[in-house]
């Protein structure tokens, strides 16, 4: 059985793009992230901090937009076409969730196409469906990268994806179509969910319940992405996943914390120097 | 066992869809739809000329741009341009295939979203996604119609696909998620496909293979929709299923011809009336 280590690959990953932030910078070009966070969600102010260590751990250039819960929709959108324009920013990401009254479809679609490094916006979903994408959505492409870098085989396998998000299970189903798996995505009103999840080749579960994924679920020697992020009664992080059951049955599995986070995070990074690429390429 | 009478469930739709013409030319509005056709392929010919001919029946203007096969591609993107622009066209639909020489997504990033009623533009394509679509893909979108106007039901329902193309298989599994039916696609390097079919309450094949799906794929009072069109050796029309001993078992079944194709034409005159009331909103 194999730990699927998201954060020793993550590492690989950051260590090739410090290489290439190094080069670029040699011809004077920084790359740069832009992350707005609207209020004061705790779990947000985490998220947006690693995303900011991880920025100056390869040397990108990154600034958070820290805005008061109270601002207005418009007051946001000047602030995005200001860095739709700005030349530091290659990369923009808006931290969700927003407040109730701003509207979050205006917002993403304001943010420009090619700045769009978490792919919210529907033109470059609509590449991914095509498999034409730029910037892939960074939780599904760090699941793909996990896989690929651990010769785990996609082609003809049956994927089963519990959780249907527009973050997650959706655009990992096109991602997973496109590489050739026959993929199934399963959601709460899915009937016998052990049976299908039992057909899995791959399974994969982001659906965010704790010890959702048992034992009898999974055929022997199949490989488990778990994509939840559960705190348990103690405080404890925790997946959907009933890890020390369902590790003795699987041929290799992520762990949480540890597995697709940090994965999720080095696919941002991944993004936001691709940008750069796409706008000298011009 | 039901026979769904794609032909006469489009009648129905044709029926409120010239209502709705008459409405608006009451105010001066008439629906205008600019069909491009480029070189001599027989089989787009007759599309062609199938949809300019339900365009007349229920009141829609049509104009039919037939061009040469050695036109330039910057040709074809002025002519698209001058239909963005002409007020009498509020939809545009460039029948595929193009020749070898233009490039298919350029000409198909140049359609106005706001005029592409065959949803084949990444930003149309991003909301069916989301579920917010302004002109679903006319297959899939007749596919859903004839499940509904039959009352099949679909949330929590298997709905497994055969057939992975970017105009019915991604989109209908898409529109299916959306929906709420846990849903598989198939694809030819699909294991066991008969144990996958045979798990299906919904089948929809749409591969273009006579023949494929056969009696013993189909779980006894499944709901099965062919979206193939082939021709056999004596040039008859036939979908991908075995019709006359599939229908022993199958407790609904679109016929070849008359299932699946008079409905993809009744959507995308949907869209075109519906994209005028886009345009006179604003």
């Amino acid at each position: 059985m194999k730990i699927l280590d998201g954060k020793k690959l993550s590492q690989e990953i950051k260590v090739e793009l410090k290489n290439e932030v190094l080069e670029l910078k040699k011809k004077g070009i920084v790359p740069g992230l832009a992350v707005i966070i609207v209020g004061n969600d705790n779990a947000s102010e985490i998220y947006v901090k690693n995303k900011k260590r991880a920025c100056e751990e390869i040397g990108i250039y990154s600034e958070i937009h820290k805005l008061e819960e109270k601002i207005s929709q418009d007051e946001l959108l000047v602030l995005i076409e200001k860095l739709n324009m700005d030349e530091k920013v290659h990369g923009i990401l808006v931290q969700l969730p927003l407040p109730m009254h701003i509207d979050k479809e205006k917002i993403i679609l304001a943010i420009d196409p090619k700045k769009d490094v978490d792919c919210f916006h529907p033109e470059n979903i609509g590449k991914v469906f095509l498999g034409q994408e730029i910037f892939p959505p960074c939780t599904p492409a760090g699941i793909l990268e996990i896989l690929k870098r651990s010769e785990i085989e996609i082609v003809g396998k049956n994927v089963v994806i519990v959780g249907r998000s527009n973050i997650v299970g959706k655009p990992l189903a096109l991602m997973m179509i496109n590489e050739g798996a026959t993929v199934t995505v399963c959601n709460s009103k899915t009937e016998n969910l052990k049976e299908k999840c039992l057909g899995a080749d791959i399974l994969v579960s982001a659906v965010g319940h704790a010890g959702l994924i048992t034992k009898d679920m999974i055929k022997q020697g199949a490989v488990v992405i778990d994509v939840g992020i559960n705190r348990n009664s103690e405080g404890k992080l925790t997946g959907d996943v009933d890890f020390p059951e369902v590790s003795r049955v699987s041929s290799a599995i992520t762990p949480v914390p540890g597995g697709v986070g940090p994965m999720t995070i080095a696919e941002l990074l991944k993004n936001t120097v691709k940008s750069v690429r796409d706008f000298t390429d011009k």
